[in-house]
């Protein structure tokens, strides 16, 4: 019988797992996952410190019992220390020792870890990232213990997620940001709106600061964040500083890219730096790099609603290299799509921002709208700004942004247009919804794809 | 100097006369408009008759004078009575008398008529059609005047939106329905959900009744509707049977298609029976026929969204035709979107409906699934139903439509997925947004796309 051996069991790793077990229930699907939870969304945590979701069980989609009563063997507290690609084998450690683990078929699916920059003071009590569950339950201890005073330090969507989480637990918010508005990967247009919301709702927002250490009291946790502008005192710290790929098990054996995220094909399978397949490896989630559909370049991109999908890409390209038929799915690459929110303050992004249209060297036009989130004479009508890229001569539809007190998801109507290739001319004429409590007669999209035409064809 | 002769004040009319204006400034432009208001938001209407916004005023995007100041001739109580294409001219009639004004281009934006079958009291006062401002106001005159019971007959958008009015207003509301759902132009499977609801918000909804005539009082005003199975009384009537084009100024020199609606090519020249060009003569709005992208078969859809792009494609092409620089723009027809709602409920459509596909001879597989409209977990979590339709071979994506009580704008990322002709394959591999105030970690589009992907694959 043949054995597939999966490192990781969130998102990306029990994804592939469920389907190769779902595909060939005859085959084994070992997984090893070095923490205690399975399926987890790391996405909720924040709404969990904040106090209005139930965790961290709330948050689990399906528990290591229940891929286990399914057929899939989850070992948890199993750390992988090596991987052999000659030998088919892997090395792990549990509470029980080291142990050797041959496979068939191997599935690496370790994820992102957070950035710690070498600052002092960086590892201090008090000093959290927020990538998974017991992330969370350290926070939540620590405004259970009586942290009063939380700085946040990058806003990126974490950043001002977890900023939002603080302030509904009633602490009082620093947020400390290197580039000149919040959300970085959003343009300054939208990022203005942003810091607005976080001021008003009584956030201390300091930007074009860079931290340069974090000052520790006398049981040697956190007091204060310094910044080369001042210091900032601090029970609690949110270190969301980014994350990088968890690569280091195939670093000897795959071709790493941006951020030595893990090179693959579009069927998940590993490859080596001259181009050739790893024999009988994969790779799927926040581990790996993937392609921006746009400029056809490589990009990190850990985001949920791709590691399900590699995922699942993974486990029946493994599934069809021992014998299942396949479905032909490969995955076929981004277009930046994101959404979050900030208190009732919506903002969402598909496509490239300028900086990035400008390192392809894409010849662009931009434009930005303002807009009502309904029909501007209906109740509720709020403002919304759109920020929006296209390219002169061919004309497409490069790029989205948007904010506003609801009517987000629009975003996805932009990131079909971007998946499509679609001109901003043809955006214009397309056939979108219309009645008063949704928008006006056009769509917001088209509202900006209209001023986009208008700035090409100056 | 040239003159365009616009014949409608409403959306079509008034996009295209701009559009000349805009791009010609020294064409004279007229527009006649047998009413008194243009540039009018008639989906507005329900939402001013429940009182949520001010009208008629602030339905009106642009008043007769403004759009006089801007150049245009605007004359309002002008009906045109006949067009003589070979003299290029129409007549028409204003409270001065009969007066003949001739044309160098013709546009003929007359929108839609009420249809209203000949039954016994169908024209009784009290028995109203919603079609424009002056009907919303009789409406709202008859309740202030003491209407306390109101039957709307047909369940269409109108038919629905006029019974959140009424009750919004306090009004005992029954809703009468030849059909077994509300709503006929959505499947059963969501019909069902509205039925739900208009029971649940108090209004007494009539299936499968067809009306036979209205009883009148002393007065001669409407008192009851009567149909094949009971008699309700009324002390005011919504007659939302539905409307057709007004395409009678044409009928003798144009091609008519579907329901009688007027046919253009696709910058939206009105076409000859034989397929010839109607010399000088453009059409656009409700008065058409479109046609549907999924069949390419030609439907009459009477929706704002379409009058105003076929206005403005009209309206580009007459000035390219006296000179202008040409945009290319042309329309390039529907796929059936739409959205409404009851009261909190939602409910949207695209692409076509199971008779629809099973008329144009589609071999089809269906599905419907229930998800929610944020993440499962976060709060506020609602039901969301949505029902789709594949094509077996192409695995085209042919149709979605969705109810709950939140989130239907989220037919957009469908009707962009059949704007393109997508498979369902390619719509669950799409990047979508995620984060859990919004969806689950799949759109809820790409869930109802994967139970079609299953269905396919069976």
């Amino acid at each position: 019988m043949s054995r597939v051996v999966v490192v990781g069991g969130d998102a990306a790793g029990m994804t592939s797992a469920s389907a190769v077990h779902r595909l060939l229930p005859d085959v084994e699907v070992v997984v090893l996952e070095r923490g205690h939870h399975t399926s987890y969304s790391a996405c909720g945590v924040p709404y969990w410190v904040a106090g209005e979701i139930d965790g961290p069980d709330g948050l689990v989609a399906r528990s290591p019992e229940e891929h286990r009563e399914r057929g899939i063997d989850v070992r948890l507290g199993s750390e992988v220390l090596a991987v052999d690609v000659d030998a088919h084998e892997v090395r792990y450690r549990d509470l029980a020792g080291e142990h050797t683990l041959g496979y068939d078929r191997l599935v690496v699916a370790t994820g992102a870890g957070s950035i710690r920059p070498d600052l002092p003071g960086v590892h201090a009590p008090g000093v959290m990232s927020v990538k998974d569950l017991v992330d969370g339950q350290q926070v939540i201890d620590r405004i259970h213990a009586g942290a009063r005073r939380a700085v946040v330090v990058g806003s990126g969507y974490i950043g001002i997620e977890m900023a939002e989480a603080c302030l509904a637990r009633g602490l009082d918010v620093t947020v400390v940001e290197r580039e000149s508005t919040p959300l970085p990967i959003v343009e300054d247009e939208i990022g203005e709106v942003i810091a607005d919301a976080m001021r008003e709702k009584g956030a201390h927002m300091v930007t074009e600061a860079a931290v340069t250490g974090f000052d520790v009291g006398d049981d040697g946790a956190v007091t204060a964040v310094r910044t080369d502008e001042d210091t900032f005192p601090a029970d609690l710290v949110v270190a969301a500083f980014g994350v990088v790929p968890r690569s280091e098990l195939l670093a000897d054996v795959a071709d790493l890219g941006v951020k030595d995220g893990i090179v693959t094909d579009d069927q998940q399978r590993v490859l080596a730096p001259d181009g050739s397949l790893v024999a009988d490896v994969w790779s799927a989630g926040d581990c790996v790099v993937t392609h921006d559909r746009l400029t056809s370049t490589r990009i990190h991109l850990p985001l949920g609603t791709h590691a399900n999908k590699q995922g699942m890409v993974a486990g029946e390209s493994v599934a069809a290299s021992l014998g299942a038929a396949w479905s032909g799915r490969v995955f076929p690459g981004v277009v930046q799509t994101a959404i979050t929110k900030f208190c009732d303050l919506e903002i969402a992004r598909a496509g490239l921002g300028r900086a990035q249209a400008d390192d392809a060297g894409l010849d662009t036009v931009s434009a930005d709208v303002e807009t009502t989130t309904v029909a501007g004479y209906y109740p509720g009508a709020e403002p919304m700004t759109l920020w929006g890229l296209a390219e002169r001569g061919t004309r497409r539809l490069l790029g989205v942004q948007l904010v506003g007190r609801g009517g987000a998801v629009r975003i996805d109507t932009a990131a079909m247009a971007l998946w499509s290739g679609m001109t901003v001319d043809e955006l214009v004429m397309t056939d979108l919804s219309y009645a008063p409590p949704f928008s006006s007669v056009w769509s917001q999209v088209q509202v900006l794809a209209r001023a986009l035409v208008k700035q090409l064809d100056q």
